[in-house]
């Protein structure tokens, strides 16, 4: 339940009588409080209906993340970078981190194609346990300089509760995987941190799903949360790894006041589509892009072949920007 | 097997020399002859290996449309249009033929908007036998007059063998619609026509029996043929009628010659997410897109949540066309 | 809208009044009356109130096909077979009719192991339009010779509306495949014979969809259906062709009162597989099974690789039959 | 590369020897060894080959559970049950821990109806944040209890690596989630302890996946793991929850020697169709079924719909028992 009150001032007093009266999970944007636990307004007789411009019994999935809530969309603001809103994000950076050296000249070349904040995985998931997971602090301490260096923001994968706190002494942004969206734990402990936390979709993830697991986040405290879509199962493995599902980013506008971004690397698979399939998440309306880069993507220790190069990096970031510039 | 001959004339003495030895599905383009159900090069001992570039066994599912075949883009020339290479086509109209008025005037808004095509059912596969199922004959003959009176193509779909001949009076494209993408016996009846065929692709078809269904019409002679990408099967029935396959249109276009284009109005389903959905296919390299537009949607006769007004309709043209300008 | 009647002569004198009034699509059933078009009372004000019982507006997609229509099972009587209600049908043969002798012989093993029903495809739907898309009229010979001698059932696939007249002369129940579930023409030619016909469910098709696929049969006069689930598309093209989809069966046998048998053969795809597949739909409430056997299978001219040995028909029959017992 | 020796003595010495040139991830199955990261001939150039009888570069994702490595089927001893091979295993209890009188009294229902083990939730991972979230530490003793008064095992689930060692201390089978299935860290605290862990499967996992996500727990050392297929995501989400993918479980059973059991709770989704979709995975060849239970369904705390009554528990759990009979 939703209620609009008439000013900020009594909405407040409402949370303040629903505190008292051991109410949960009540939160206020602006003139509006949310209760998430309510759904009748026998339970809310206690406010006073002459200050109540209207109740909303409807609202999608996941409260706090719904535009009913929030009308206005969140804008994340970091050292480097706007997330949100009319802003459009560029986020680069190689698939793992392999060097000091390395993660560095990444960032250099991300940063020259407009890129403000540097990806780069310590804590990788693979599908395979004997596969190369990462290498751990030394690639988030290989990382930190290089973003610091470089004045740009850094984002990185965490993928146990139990690594939120080291994690945290490096990074600026926090993403949870796909494989992730829905693990509770994790959802919650990152909620429990000051710092945007990155949510991509899972692999076949409902819109109320994803919501709903944005909303754990939220639940715990922490509101500055990115939307990300990286494509969908497919039923074509041969030639589809993903399907970028463009289709949900204007249903996403409309139903939260998130940010939206894509990635386009892991929707496509591999580099010759990820040009395509990442300006078509820009003509939707996604807010910003994530994708993966190398120098040599053949020599890449992780998702090589999906890996771009620096150059065609810039010619996708070039005509990302002219679309969004056309479509916002 | 593909052959690449030397020159045009010695693939078209190969061509002779086959047809002699009663070899069946033998085709050519330019200095290429495909031989559609031979695989070994055993059976072809009889070509002249000093004409020989090269032998292709290895092609996608369906020969003919396949660019391994054909290398350039197939460039479809009707009275009002090209279709398919470098140019860009726009397709609008109502969903439903409802009078000669009606569908004059939904021409006369698609044309100021840049349109060429002018789009209209008077045989309609409904899901429900109970519902409205087109005007036939008559719908076509308003059609046709409105075609003429503008200078615009007429498409309409074909549901039957049957009515091919009918339909094939006044029509300039024949669409097949989804459900028929394996309609085998209406594949090949449209394959003995002289006119294009726009094919949709199927709910949840892949990419190899899409272009398969495609290859069905080129077997039997008509290899102007146009793919329509119109949203695929979703699991999240609550909030995606579909979901716009962007991925798919870079594999399409590194494996087919053959022009793709778009629906977004079946895709989106929904009117408010049309545009969005419309431009993202546009950035991710569809040659074309298919609207259906209404000036009183609420009053359409067939499927009026999902039309554009006039107005919604040149918006999302202008801006097709501007992000159409930045990705070919 | 349907409306339950105090007995079938007033259900029967409402039909008549209803004729008179022009009102189109209405049906009975027992003394259940049903307006396909109708959803409000109000056009219905003319029936005496008195005589009804119930007046019920919410029924699945389809009317004639539901269960609120026509509570009972169907059970559907061909010359050797009753198919539907308690009964458990048994149906096999080969993919594709071969010749005089192997139809018969395949014909004296299917029976041997419990079948009434000899299937057998003269017109094959191949996704290869260069593919062998069988033998026509002559295997339809063949087969209808082989099902007399044996007094066995003869079904086959009928892939258009022209050939309905040639195959009516030979088959006892037309076969709808997959391909063509919404092939609307196609449901409406096979709606206006006298003769049973079986539905194949489409590679992704709801079940709304699926029901109304029916009714269109139904809306054409012809209400002796069979529903056939065959698998549904799989996002694991690497080891599964189709999944068996075992929980749609329980969802129609709520639904509809048609008989619905499984093909465990195409839903596998691969002999191994057969068996457990087949069993499976059974134990979830199938009503029949429909398999494909070979006394040669790697010579099979088609689908050799799904087919059982006469073997494996038995050992399968035999259980899928003490399963049923266990289940009905 | 899996290297099958002439005896189990001559392949403890590869393994010895393999150690000291720090190879890593070396196993062994009686006479094989399995190297998990090798996959070169070269690399092991240092065996003897007149000991080898075979080498084997080719298997399925994941080398240790599958049936090349491991060719008879793992049978996993507890106190009260033994899981795969030839036994049938029956799991049923409460969703969610209620009461202490509660899960004893379900536990009864279950014992007498064939179960071994009491399932219940004191963590459940539930879409929604403000949802009930389980009982915890006071729900696993209630629960423990309850199957040291009955002399069941107990079987619960675990959510985050933080609660394995409190969870441990009282469930002698862990159980991971569908949305945990690729919660890597989760996967790796349960593999390194020594007490059976169900897996069930990812929404819409592919095979590769879901054994690559018992690999990670194989390991880490703990081979005693049991597959759960629970329905996977349906494109139908009005009738149809989840769909029962009895296709896998043939496929699964080639494949893998872990024990694969079934879920038709949350499969079906509603009580109406667990039954059905039950029956058939056990036609399938699944080796048990789990099931949600309670006395009065609509007052349970948590997925009461789904729950069956232990009256429609026994009728089901006598129905399977005679289809294992007939399958196995």
């Amino acid at each position: 339940m939703i209620i609009v009150m008439k000013d900020e001032q009594t909405a407040q007093a409402v949370v303040t009588q629903a505190k008292s009266r051991q109410l949960n999970h009540v939160y206020r944007f602006k003139n509006r409080v949310g209760f998430a636990e309510i759904k009748t307004r026998a339970d809310l007789s206690f406010i006073n209906q002459a200050d109540v411009v209207e109740m909303i019994a409807e609202h999608p999935a996941a409260m706090q993340v719904s535009r009913t809530f929030h009308p206005n969309d969140t804008v994340i603001q970091t050292a480097h970078s706007q997330i949100g809103g009319d802003n459009f994000n560029l986020i680069a950076g190689p698939d793992a981190i392999e060097s000091a050296d390395h993660v560095l000249t990444m960032g250099k070349f991300a940063q020259a194609a407009g890129a403000t904040i540097l990806r780069g995985g310590s804590y990788k998931p693979r599908t395979n346990p004997y596969s190369f997971q990462g290498l751990g602090e030394q690639g988030l301490k290989w990382h930190r300089a290089a973003a610091d260096a470089l004045g740009m923001d850094m984002m990185t994968e965490i993928m146990s509760p139990a690594d939120v706190d080291l994690v945290g002494q490096y990074t600026d942004i926090f993403q949870v995987g796909t494989r992730n969206m829905q693990n509770f734990a994790l959802l919650k402990a990152v909620g429990k941190q000051a710092k945007p936390v990155l949510l991509k979709r899972g692999m076949s993830a409902t819109v109320d799903e994803w919501l709903s697991a944005a909303e754990y986040i939220a639940s715990e405290g922490n509101t500055q949360i990115i939307l990300m879509e990286r494509g969908i199962r497919s039923f074509d493995q041969k030639y589809l790894r993903n399907t970028m599902d463009v289709s949900v980013i204007p249903v996403l506008r409309e139903l939260t006041h998130l940010p939206i971004l894509a990635d386009p690397s892991h929707a496509a698979g591999v580099a010759e589509h990820v040009t395509a399939t990442g300006l078509a998440a820009v003509a939707a309306g996604a807010q910003g892009l994530m994708i993966e880069i190398h120098d040599q993507p053949t020599k890449a220790w992780v998702d090589g072949k999906q890996a771009l190069t620096p150059e065609q990096m810039i010619n996708l970031f070039v005509k990302a920007q002219a679309i969004h510039d056309i479509v916002r």
